[in-house]
């Protein structure tokens, strides 16, 4: 039988898993901090719950795994974690608002494999729901920035408003707004040029007004330009500004030019570059009308999702992998239990002989999982252990 | 619409959350700290994996979520996590062992939905992968006591080996053991009366050399009842014992009476029992024959899987799940904005007003998620804040 695992998936070695859940666990503490708690729901979801956003059809149907049950029901694998948490809030209307909650967990897209893009991934998502204050969205900025610079990751929060964006298409006699949010959210990979022909494949006619309004550094001059629910994007994103520079929040830009993919955003958008590099390693925004498709009453939300790849990516190799200490065991259990059970109690992670090898069996295990300091303990000597650097094999004599 | 959450699977609310995840990050430290790696592996796997242990049959295929997928290829979600480890492992062989591994994560089952069982749970598994010598059962049992003590739960591992079972059944004349095992497996729920009768359901002449057996305390007398086999199943109850002593593992006991259900286990067994009430918290024991049906090549294993269920209903409403602080804001973004900084800085947990609330509703808010600090900051005063405990009312003022 040859093995596989399903296409499309990953098997996370322990390597890899240990810069994982540094991610997570990381983001979930900085979140708890900020009076985010977590919330957990089932992978499988009914199938009239997953068709729920943007009214379902076709792409959900054909882009989820999804089966029916023993009863002819329609099941299917959760796409995202924001649908499930529409469903929960819908299910427990007496829960008080404003709910500020992180969820992390795998989700399933049954679509076409691409580079970066799997059947099975991991969403890291914390949103506020029930506030309509822009505070709301400074709180969900900064807690996110929080995140990357406890894990050393630099990066500045670009920051937009679909309100802008709406007026721009309105400025700019586009039909589709949606279509010009697509070509404008192309900008980071395809630049200025690129988008300038989207925006013509796109059938929109005004490109200059369009990318001259995407360019400018001058608020104030874009502002003139647009009419008045434009002007209310404007409003809200100096009050949102504002509330970033009280928290001492200096690594973000207003950037004109961010668009994000999706439909459903409503007021503040933003999403987070690494600086030096041209990725993103997340991005949220406002969607104060998706709840209220699922739950039946309109729940103002907000929120972010953390971009587990590029930020696994970024931070493979720069995370301790192995542990602290192996102790070898040269027939002499009892005395590399004490002394293993004495470093453990000092908080080291300690791994010891298990498999009655030789020495250098054992420092060629201890070589090969990268242990920095191999502690050795034999019979003879009573109360001594041999402490050897794996790196320059160098061994010193220590009295415990 | 009417929603729901699909038959046998469930939410969890922040309120529960927070005490999962507490028992699951107190987990993977304790494991961290005995030399122990995370490892991760798809939720999907290929029917021919999940037909693998136990040969299969219709069991699994019946009892998993199963389907085609586009290629007309069988896809499942998993039932365990050994099995996707072992096909890992086999996957990887060039892994140095001792392969020490925690996995946590959610597994199905399509079975019936009884009082405690789900279609969708959690498990959390620590195994190690390559180790023949009971020191490596020892670790297992030792590290995963130091859990439960961590979380505050009191436990003694009840510890038996499956070669004395095995003799057992020789020296009861039983044919087939493994009806031995799971009559002896009911003892938690049925008593030695019940048990008497199932073996007697079972076919099983001999009963009362089965019950007295179970019963002995003294293992010297029921060592020179049972063959070779036997005797070596003591041997090794003694070693393990003598390592546990070593590592000042105190809250052990040898239970002749402790089957463990599951067919696979080759020599030690032992099951976490909750100190007070009859309620088993976690269980293990070494199966040195279930990775190579997999992997192909026999990879000695002995692991442990807590018990998230009954560790999750004794532990909730035992851990805090409320912010610490909440800051009621009354019309003073900046200063509120201020003090939550800063008390995050000191890892407080805090929330603060977002909904531009009355003081009274901001109150009730605090009230409802059960908060018990809040610090009122007002508009006029400067630089003092009001802290009022929630218990009692009392309120007090506090210069910054």
């Amino acid at each position: 039988m040859k093995l596989s695992n399903v296409k499309g998936t990953r098997d996370f070695s322990p390597k890899d898993m240990v810069v994982r859940e540094k991610i997570i666990d990381t983001a979930k503490e900085v979140f708890r901090r900020y009076g985010f708690l977590p919330l957990d729901t089932p992978a499988l979801e009914y199938m009239e719950v997953l068709n729920a956003k943007g009214g379902g059809g076709e792409d959900v149907q054909n882009e989820t795994y999804n089966f029916k049950d023993k009863s002819g029901r329609e099941i299917g694998l959760r796409y995202d974690l924001t649908v499930p948490t529409a469903r929960f809030l819908a299910m427990n209307p007496n829960l008080p608002l404003p709910v500020k909650r992180y969820q992390s967990g795998r989700c399933w897209r049954y679509g076409e494999i691409k580079k970066g893009r799997y059947r099975e991934f991991y969403q890291f998502d914390a949103d506020i729901f029930g506030a309509k204050s822009m505070l709301a969205d400074a709180e969900i900025i900064a807690a996110s920035l929080r995140v990357y610079k406890e894990l050393g990751i630099k990066v500045t929060m670009r920051i937009n408003n679909r309100k802008i964006l709406s007026a721009l298409a309105r400025y700019a006699d586009v039909k589709d707004e949606d279509e010009l949010f697509r070509a404008i959210d192309k900008l980071d990979k395809i630049g200025f040029k690129g988008v300038e022909k989207e925006l013509g494949d796109r059938g929109i006619k005004e490109i200059r007004k369009v990318i001259d309004f995407m360019k400018t550094d001058d608020l104030k001059k874009a502002e003139e330009l647009v009419d008045e629910g434009g002007k209310e994007g404007f409003a809200e994103l100096e009050e949102l500004a504002n509330y970033l520079t009280s928290m001492g929040v200096r690594n973000f830009v207003l950037d004109l030019s961010l668009a994000r993919g999706m439909d459903y955003y409503t007021g503040p958008v933003f999403e987070a570059s690494c600086d030096g590099i041209n990725v993103s390693v997340g991005g949220g925004g406002r969607y104060d009308k998706l709840i209220g498709l699922l739950s039946g009453r309109d729940i103002a939300a907000t929120g972010f999702s953390l971009g587990i790849e590029p930020m696994f990516e970024l931070m493979k190799g720069k995370v301790v992998t192995t542990p602290d200490i192996f102790v070898a065991n040269v027939g002499a259990d009892k005395k590399v239990i004490k002394i293993a059970k004495m470093l453990r109690e000092q908080k080291k992670v300690v791994q010891i002989g298990l498999m009655g090898r030789s020495l250098k069996k054992q420092l060629n295990y201890a070589n090969r999982i990268g242990v920095p300091k191999v502690y050795i303990v034999g019979k003879k000597e009573s109360g001594i252990v041999t402490i050897r650097d794996m790196k320059t094999g160098k061994e010193k004599k220590v009295k415990l």
